[in-house]
């Protein structure tokens, strides 16, 4: 059993059960090498704290040790209580061109070594294969998962998804094995990738295969044992990885950091803290495999916990960005994500917690703010009026900066303001909603950087429907504008913020919706801003000072419900479940029956019956795919629980 | 004293000698604050192997602890057997705007307490004080230095270099005090900068402090005590850097971590392998300062060890590339070193061991490109032809890419080749050079990027003389260049090659001063290049597999002595020393007196007499500046003596 406690992307903190106890994701699996343990097993457990360990079936299931694991049993044999996963030998496959063993024989024999995770034989496909030979190989392999599946007693499955480097394949693969009764899913056949560097590559692997797989299933990436590759394959979804570089790079006498490998000859002094740096010198680490893979398997630990914290902290897509800079092809990896926005933006929520930090020109098209962009375009209304006055690049609050010549322009002209940020167009209603309200920019942009800017405000501009625009200048620009779009207005500020809030969070018409009807607003006394809206008496919005998005109340949720058809806003539950949210409680995934598409994680949303009937409003804690997928973990946090509506509000 | 053992940028790992031992820099001297030591000063030596601790000779003259520092010396009261620095108090007159003392007595105290480095009281310049007041501030905080030079005794003095934001006060400051007998010169007056992420005006302070610097002074950066900062400073060359904010920051409930500092309170999982983080758990940390302050030191002594390795290893450009990119601040900074281009590369060597790696646009900016476009313009005669013909970007020896293209387009059209990439132009016979040879650049690039290769290809073909350039595409370009250059040759490739890299290599002019005459190549078997180079018989070059560059053979130096005037490729050395130079004995800075400006690390030179006659070649090992400043150390690493010249060679 998988249950996810927190998520940053695709990534995602996560409690892994076996029957051996209790894993938390993403983990490092040490491979342990029956043949030659560089670091015995139970070492792994106590002093490197590894919660899990991998060690090879086909290799135990040799001649040799064979009658030894069947005897004691795989924990007994490798003298490691905690749980224990076991490979196939589809990577000796790989490397030899064959195995003599058969996917039942193999499968066979770790459910009687006593596997709490062990692995079908599937078949390896090369990066260089044509689709046709892929396409044969997925086949079987998905032939061998049924047969695993029907032999896999009591164990759990670990379900193979190949398909070289074919897209269709890498999904419909996944598709399949997420159909049987697997307990993990492990993307194989990557370590070629690994071998060659080529981490774009394996972007579209990992990502073609996430799209097929269940996300409540625990993913292994096979063979990822560098943490150079830590960051990014746990941005895009990957919660188990194995090492047996910490071993192997020992072996050719290499140290692993964060930031690569180094010839452990070629390394004068480290920077690193491990115990085994600052116990013994760089001289007597050299000449040590042992001290070695020590040093190796404490910096790979560290990069997950690192990995860990940064998905705890909302931070791991700056983790990835700053890491793209270790190697040329980790930063084409972190260029090649903006082609899979579409996908990576389901996992965003609607806001992060703290500013948006600038760290290249591919932070602009991280997937949350890809979909603010787009759902500017979609959802905002921009302002009937003549012209578009632009106000130059800049990265704070527009209308505190230019406030009072802002009010100014809108008087003397009919004009709309926008600001060109890096980010997007900021159409100044909107300056206070994340991130444009919190960004940390550097002051000398780059090229890319600010062609991107100009690319992103022509596309909205495009559809605003003006017939002029024109940069802000001076008081010139003012007399042009009196003459070129006569006319102006004194606008309500907290109106047109309010409006365009609503429509740019729950979509074109939810200012009518929720707005329609005599508005009074609540200021914060300390700030001025918005804190509560009240339509026609009515408690129907607050807004968050954080991010700057509403906060549904009931007397929202109930005009959204009569607004809009579903299954817009809307997280339909399970009938027999229904009092419970009434009283506040939580919705859990398992009661989930249909969610609207366009909801994402942090959104508000009503809690309705199959028959449409609101019960409580709340907040979503995952996206649709996760909650109609998982058995376990909170789907809502249910903020209101609402009563039966009185027959005066009854449709 | 202070030695320089070895260099990269402007960074260096050195030896500082004080009465009370060694220090390596750069080093970190963490702050003992003696009213409230959160580590103990034994401990900061035995525990965290810190050579060298700074305390506040200004606090310590203060009526509390002033008669037992007196009494038992400033070691004895620290219980510290090793060397410690003091401050003066000038930085309580910024934070206080005034103190009770007055730079005699301080400079006194510091004396008679056996301080192994005493600061002089210098006058703080904030950020914001205009010129004028700075200037007055530099001229007082002179007068202040000349006195304390009087009163040092054997105490070795800092120095401070002050005036603000303006570099010419800066400059002007530093070599002031460069002139007075200190044994370190520290810059002063940043902590306002590092408080405010202000690192683009830090880079300004430091460079135009270091051009008024004797380089052969061990430099201080005052306050510099965050990790953040070590390797940008360390890479303008300060050696010394005092942290206070291991314990002020564990005060506050912080944790330092190399890319920032984070609210201990926020932090769920450190990727931290020190040995607080690995023995406690993040709860026990967050409420224990001590631990606090701990894990703070390790990650800052881990931070500098981490500096000293990429000096070590020629990797500290990349270093502080990579870590720009943990705040946009550090951004900015690292973009504003191309304006200084022109001072750093003088600390640039001729060539870097391994591959030049792009790490982003700011990576063609660095100074060892900026002098290789400039020299691939002053220094390389392009061939004379009609046209020119432009092959695309690539990263790879374009020679071997397009091989048997190239040989038919110079048979058969009377042009010369040139690749436009991202480090420059690339004429097709230096494909060879380093980093032209050997570079990793991402499949993808940036605008920014694309944009600059282009600016760089046309700056070198304004002055290249050719009547047009046409980009390659496909064999109808060929047809093309038929009818617009008809003719065409048969190219010595090897003579080409010969030619452009002598004339890149020491200048216009020594292709026909080194190759003049009947020419012989030995090529590698292996390889089929360029080994070694007779011209009449005599060796005169043997070219480097490692940058494709020249070494220069007795043949080679005795034609450039002949051809090329002084200064030109020489250095001039003390005639009591020159036997010892025909004997293959080094050079050392102090017998140099005076060196060709155009002399940069890694060149190969001629080492004369003053009245310029030729005792050996070898090849440089510090700049002209360091080469003139320094007492200690190697300046040339001699490869051949050279016997007197036989009468038939003589001039």
């Amino acid at each position: 059993m998988f249950e996810v406690r927190e998520r940053d992307g695709l990534g995602r903190i996560g409690v892994l059960e076996t029957p051996h106890g209790r894993v938390t994701t993403p983990a490092l699996l040490p491979v342990v090498n029956p043949n030659r343990p560089v670091i015995p097993a139970r070492d792994l457990g106590t002093r490197f704290h590894a919660e899990m360990l991998i060690t090879n079936a086909y290799i135990l299931g040799k001649p040799g040790p064979r009658e030894a694991v069947l005897r004691e049993g795989l924990h007994g044999f490798l003298d490691f209580p905690g749980p224990v996963m076991t490979d196939s030998g589809a990577f000796q496959s790989h490397v030899y061109g064959d195995v003599d063993t058969t996917n039942a024989d193999v499968v066979g024999f770790q459910v009687r070594i006593g596997s709490d995770l062990g692995t079908m034989l599937d078949v390896f496909s090369e990066p260089e294969h044509r689709h046709a030979r892929a396409a044969a190989d997925v086949e079987e392999t998905l032939r061998r998962a049924r047969e695993a599946d029907r032999l896999k007693g009591s164990m759990g499955l670990v379900g193979a998804v190949q398909g070289g480097l074919h897209e269709d394949l890498r999904e419909a693969c996944a598709r399949g094995v997420s159909s049987l009764g697997i307990a993990v899913a492990a993307i194989g056949g990557v370590v070629p990738l690994f071998e060659s560097y080529r981490f774009r590559d394996l972007v579209r692997v990992i990502v073609a295969s996430k799209k097929g797989l269940d996300p409540s299933k625990p993913v292994h990436l096979f063979g990822a044992g560098h943490p150079l590759v830590f960051p990014l394959a746990a941005l895009l979804g990957c919660d188990l990885f194995d090492s047996a570089s910490y071993a192997k790079y020992a072996r050719d006498g290499r140290m692993l950091f964060p930031d690569g490998t180094r010839r452990a000859a070629d390394v004068r002094e480290s920077g690193c803290l491990c115990p085994v740096c600052l116990e013994h010198s760089i001289d007597e680490i050299r000449s040590d495999e042992r001290l070695l893979a020590e040093h190796n398997l404490h910096v790979c630990f560290a990069a997950i916990r690192e990995v860990r914290g940064a998905i705890a902290g909302g931070s791991l897509w700056e983790l990835v960005e700053r890491r793209a800079r270790d190697h040329p092809a980790l930063l084409d990896a972190l260029r090649e994500l903006r082609r899979h926005n579409d996908f990576l933006e389901e996992s965003e929520p609607v806001s992060r917690p703290g500013a948006m930090r600038y760290v290249g020109p591919e932070t602009l098209h991280r997937p949350i703010l890809h979909r603010l962009r787009r759902r500017l375009i979609e959802r905002y209304a921009p302002p009937a009026a003549k012209g578009l006055v632009v106000l130059p690049e800049g990265d704070r609050p527009y209308s505190s900066r230019y406030g009072s010549l802002i009010a100014r322009i809108l008087r003397e002209a009919d004009v709309h303001v926008v600001a060109k940020s890096i980010w997007g167009p900021v159409p100044l209603e909107l300056d206070h909603v994340w991130p444009f309200s919190q960004s940390i920019v550097p002051e000398i942009l780059d090229l890319e950087t600010l062609e991107a800017a100009e690319v992103f405000f022509r596309a909205w501009a495009a559809g605003a429907g003006y017939s002029f625009g024109i940069l802000w200048e001076n008081d010139e620009t003012l007399s042009e504008l009196r003459t070129r779009a006569p006319g102006g207005r004194n606008v309500d500020w907290n109106l047109l913020r309010a409006r365009a809030t609503a429509d740019l969070q729950f979509g074109r018409g939810a200012a009518d919706a929720l707005l329609g009807g005599s508005v009074r607003f609540v200021l914060s006394k300390k700030t001025g801003k918005i804190r509560n809206v009240f339509v026609d008496g009515d408690h129907v919005l607050s807004l968050r000072a954080e991010d700057g998005l509403f906060t549904l109340k009931a007397g929202g949720a109930r005009r959204l419900l009569k607004n809009f058809p579903p299954p817009r806003s809307r997280v339909v539950v399970d009938p027999e479940t229904l009092e419970f949210y009434r009283e506040g409680k939580n919705v859990f995934a398992k009661f989930v029956r249909e969610v609207d598409p366009d909801v994402r994680v942090g959104d508000e949303v009503l809690i309705v019956s199959p028959d449409d009937e609101l019960y409580a409003v709340g907040r979503v804690a995952m996206n649709r795919q996760e909650m109609l997928a998982f058995r376990r973990g909170v789907a809502v946090h249910v903020r209101e629980g609402l009563p039966p509506p009185s027959s005066a509000l009854r449709r």
